[in-house]
């Protein structure tokens, strides 16, 4: 019998994008659930998740997985090698750490600054974001170097981790003010390329989605007007 | 030649404790070197962590790790089979991503309730931290259950993340006024059990000090007296 892969996920999500992606890497083929979650939590999520209650959840034969950076670990661990892949943690355990200490750098920083642009309810918060966000930016693209990718010539942990983020730079871009052009372009050519990528591309939603998402949900919650 | 082992660490700390517990664990001799983080940070440390500037910082053979969840993997993974211990991660996929899971809830949930509970600025914040304490204490005694460690019948890598806390919980109950040994009978014994380890009892101070640390620094940031 062959594995049963369900994701529940909200499609707007850059954690449930990660797992899309690092899916699609591994050439793994799994049912999508969709969790609108602002609307409801349907009883499967709840019960898969129980303690957070947050997508993006992985079931494999019925287990579930939780956390985006846990899920793509496990990703890569269960499907070592698949698709013809080089695994996407580097094997040298120094270069692991590295790789998840910058993992653990984009959900504690560069997320937060994310969630202050768009969802921001002053002008001073949008500032913050906006500081803060490119200051990640930047450090982000010193990391990245002159590479193809954070993994050297090949797609890595790093690159699935930010990933997830790439249809939404552009809303950070329209919110904040920012042009990734002119802030970090070596950065901007590496979204670039990921984007060619059949993992990516149909993985992500077009950004402009993201934008009227973001806007009509600033509406609806009655934040505070661009 | 063989390998040079620095920690910059600040004694109270229940992230620098976890790299201690970790590096007795595996037999490793370090050199420490004591960040007085209430008075000024060392340019050794603005070095080797420019983006967080915070303890516990590992240094091996000159290139630093940081984030001590990060730190205890990479431990892990360099000293695969140091000292006749086995691993402290799991080897199956699955147990891994679970223990990675509940490592993240200590850091995201429980240290959260903690600092809620020492540092409270009113009796609201207070009761806050310790309804959430009891919550997060209650959820990681379902996961050890009747089991010796977190790990089973071995010590692992959730019983070195959770450890760092030992010596904190008496802080806990004594500001939170919570009695573990009537909310989590299990757990309270899972810490009596794990003091009896020589890694734990050298790794950390005894919990009536850092009550004095937490005292002392309440008073001298003037927080709201008890």
């Amino acid at each position: 019998m062959s594995d049963e892969w369900i994701l529940l996920d909200f499609w707007p999500s850059m954690f449930g994008s990660r797992v899309r992606i690092a899916l699609a890497e591994k050439g793994i083929e799994f049912e999508y659930r969709e969790e609108n979650l602002v609307i409801t939590k349907s009883p499967l999520l709840l019960e898969m998740n129980p303690v957070h209650k947050l997508i993006p959840v992985l079931i494999h034969n019925g287990k579930p997985i939780c956390e985006s950076v846990n899920i793509v670990q496990y990703i890569d661990e269960v499907c070592r090698g698949n698709n013809g892949n080089s695994p996407l943690l580097p094997s040298d355990p120094y270069q692991r750490a590295q790789a998840r200490f910058w993992a653990d750098f984009i959900d504690k920083k560069l997320q937060v600054a994310g969630m202050k642009i768009t969802w921001h309810k002053s002008k001073e918060e949008l500032e913050e974001g906006k500081k803060e966000m490119i200051y990640c930016l930047k450090l982000l693209e010193e990391q990245l170097g002159e590479k193809a990718y954070f993994g050297g010539e090949i797609l890595g942990y790093l690159d699935v981790v930010l990933g997830g983020f790439c249809s939404w730079f552009y809303a950070y871009e329209t919110f904040g003010n920012i042009s990734m052009e002119i802030e970090c372009p070596k950065l901007m050519a590496w979204i670039k390329r990921c984007m060619k990528r059949e993992s990516f591309s149909k993985s992500l939603k077009e950004p402009h989605k993201i934008v009227d998402f973001v806007v009509q949900l600033r509406n609806k919650m009655d934040i505070y007007k661009m």
